[in-house]
């Protein structure tokens, strides 16, 4: 058995432009507890491991307007900028770009600021001991399915998982996947792995984990965040 | 054409005993943003309609504790109660015992206070047009769908709805459903009266629309309802 101490990394993805939110700001600046939502998120996981590497991708117009709310927050956590891409694809890529040396890498949506550290705990972990661990929580409500003649199904919702982020890989497959052409069905990280041919593994995650996309979200997020 | 005016009616079934929320008080007793949680959820229904008639559904041995709720929290809107069963089943045929005259009848969940306005209207609306109606949101989130040998795949939530309440009918429809047989796959009113052959309608739920089963989800609804 060999030891291998590698750095823990995490590419934090914002490059939403917050339509949804039915405002001019986009969601991962609005203000939520106090502060951004996006310095949140990076601050949940500088809390679990103080050495955690940051890089996160925003569009490049944003960059001047981010740096402006570190100096008016005091938000002093080190972290990287990475210029975003037209699609979540390519904005990982961005963010990947500035990653070297083989690492533990884990990608995260800027609007989740509610990642626990036990989430942390388990998605870092399974990636050392699996190569990648993708977290997913059970579904609380009663499910159907649509039929293609109009009408729908039950279905047991036992079998189904939500997936959300942030999902962890070994650095090097991870560039790898990402060395793929781009296709449209690559709806997250776990998509790109599979379509190499990788086996995913699922890890428990917080229900509270939410991706923050309607102005409900931000309610609850700012009720769990104070 | 033949118009007939039918009176609304809500069976709101509250047989819960709060063991996930790591408290003695069930849950729907438990106070939000002022007061019981069940009082909220009645006030939504009579804040749409007047007229409702509130039929509530409790364990019969919390009938003193929530008399005497009403009284500590100057509830006054009418409604009457009924004792429940061992299942959510055996407690709407309950509610029922008390509706005789035809109407439109919805079977709602207590600790639902969230539900909007604009989704009671779709409920009713479409009950009065098909026979029935069930709200249902889109998924949010990524799915995968487990396999048996341990492994999973992605699938289109798209082709997904989540469930929720009110589930509105028909009542001698509904009636009739609820004179079968109990079979442990009745997990809703719409799983009862499709055992009797008939089709679902599925309209617009309200995201926010919450069952509260879990310490967050009260956060959430503390924020909602301030």
């Amino acid at each position: 058995m060999i030891l291998i101490i590698v750095k823990r990394k995490t590419i934090i993805v914002a490059g939403g432009q917050g339509v949804r939110m039915h405002s001019d700001v986009p969601k991962q600046f609005l203000p939520v507890a106090g502060q951004p939502i996006l310095m949140h998120t990076i601050s949940r996981f500088v809390s679990w491991d103080p050495d955690m590497e940051i890089i996160v991708v925003l569009p490049e117009p944003y960059f001047d307007l981010w740096n402006s709310h570190c100096r008016r927050y005091h938000f002093s956590t080190p972290h990287r900028l990475a210029a975003g891409g037209d699609t979540r694809f390519h904005s990982v890529q961005g963010g990947l770009r500035l990653i070297q040396e083989p690492c533990l890498v884990a990608v995260h949506d800027g609007v989740r600021p509610l990642v626990s550290h036990d989430t942390l705990s388990r998605v870092f972990d399974g990636a050392a001991e699996h190569g990648n661990a993708v977290p997913v929580t059970t579904i609380g409500q009663s499910m159907r399915r649509l039929d293609p003649d109009g009408t729908s199904h039950p279905v047991k919702r036992e079998e189904y998982r939500l997936i959300q982020t942030p999902q962890c890989f070994l650095s090097d497959i991870l560039k790898k996947a990402y060395s793929q052409e781009y296709r449209p069905l690559f709806t997250d990280d776990a998509s790109v792995m599979e379509a190499m041919g990788e086996r995913i593994q699922l890890v428990e995650g917080n229900p509270e984990n939410l991706k923050i996309t309607r102005p409900a979200d931000l309610k609850y997020a700012e009720a769990l965040l104070r």
